[in-house]
């Protein structure tokens, strides 16, 4: 299970660097603003759960391979060939990312549990559920302000709803099943809800 | 004198809910996005003020009342009748949001303070005037930021100054008087400013 | 050395307390958002860096000589008469911010490792250099945001590559030569290349 979570974590740190060094592109920001986007999209919502348990200094600063892979990454899709054969096969491309940020986003919320559990197990429903939802979205979240658009969960489709949903299956089994059965079951709602609500273009009710 | 506190806080809370939930309607969000503002405006200064005295996890976590009772102010806020109703009362609705957000926005600072004395009794004063003020305006800062929108405490009315002005009151007088004189003293200028200054449009200098 | 770091967090707070105070300036914000940007401009960076290491209250708010110095520089931009002085001798106002904001950068990011290193000396190279690059860029980022702004760092000039490059200098030199030592050429480092950049208009690559 540890080595599960792991190549989720990793292929989800992966994704969300990729989406951050994406949104830098666009924004035609240079190979440093690419890549510390990509970082902070990948480890910002780790970072942020960190500081609000009080495990400091962040996980991300003492075992760096997620920044580093995360850096990697970024520059990575900033290199000319790599963005033009994306760009060739955009199809295939957009679905395989679609595919690992939804893997990343299952790892992440669960992992963010997990760490909430270690720390302060006896936190309460509320603590645990808020604590994964924001360490699943929250690396998104800094990645849209720090580029100036309204962050991504607040407008579009069922994306926090769907690491929401999972964090609270995932607190619910945690004592009946123990917690390697509840962190995959969580996992495995979120992908789902989000790999559905992006094939059906399921969206929340909006005010007129 | 606690449940004086405890009621202006709720007040407060319900008031600043529904200035993020409005926020986000203003910026066609769902109604995931309209909780979440709603919610991040209400507890997120004091989330900071936490954050920032090592209080961690914040109280908003631990002790989730104030949280449920945001997000269900922001859904409420999201309902058509409830929109409906609001709008065809807009000149009484205004005035009592003014009312509850002054309300609120006093009982915050001084809330802070409070637990500020509680966490670093000899912090010194410029620490306890901060933090108070930190946990009055620091919510409608987040709100702002995620909705894209220039602070509303740098551009608009004696705002974040009513809760300066007030913070250094109830310090100064917390050991002359005690800590509940000095709360209620401070709490009470922070509204009356906040009031006065919404009643005559006041407006600190602007560069020309 | 101690006092030769002071001198420069002292020009480094002034210089990034009026570029803050001159972002709002240009924001039309009033005298209050004025000081409040400059304010955090000046010491946001090391309140972050507080954060991160567990250090709190930060030490912005137990020692508030840099924050009430910053609020002071803020104020002072904002008098008419001191901005028709400057605008009158822009081009050696333009020089000397531009010198102040490279010392200030030096200084600030060598501040940072200095101080992670006390906390946390055994906490890795990584942890030590990005604690020192966000402890000089952070508060820049933290104004833009806040003013609306894409960072600075995404966008232009070889800035936070400035502080960054001087960070792991001053990081690998620590243990051969000394903290003293390693701070200097840190500091030296970051200021020779932060105005090098700007004098050639270095730039880094960007994606078509």
């Amino acid at each position: 299970m540890e080595f599960t979570l792991l190549i989720l974590e990793i292929i989800g740190t992966i994704a969300f660097a990729v989406s951050g060094a994406m949104t830098a592109l666009t924004r035609q920001m240079d190979i440093f603003g690419v890549t510390i986007l990509g970082l902070t999209t990948a480890v910002g919502g780790g970072a942020i759960r960190d500081i609000i348990l009080g495990r400091t200094p962040p996980a991300m600063f003492t075992n760096p391979l997620y920044a580093l892979l995360a850096a990697a990454a970024s520059v990575a899709v900033f290199l000319p060939s790599v963005r033009r054969f994306l760009t060739r096969r955009r199809h295939v491309f957009d679905t395989v990312l679609l595919w690992m940020d939804s893997l990343g986003l299952g790892a992440f919320t669960v992992a963010g549990i997990q760490t909430a559990m270690e720390t302060n197990a006896d936190g309460g429903v509320f603590l645990l559920v808020f604590v994964g939802v924001i360490t699943g979205v929250g690396g998104g979240v800094l990645r849209d302000v720090l580029a100036g658009n309204t962050p991504y969960i607040f407008v579009k489709h069922v994306y926090a709803c769907a690491s929401l949903a999972g964090a609270l299956l995932c607190v619910l089994l945690w004592r009946p099943v123990g917690g390697t059965a509840a962190m995959l079951a969580g996992a495995a709602a979120v992908v789902a809800l989000r790999l559905l609500a992006a094939h059906f273009r399921w969206s929340l009710p909006r005010a007129q």
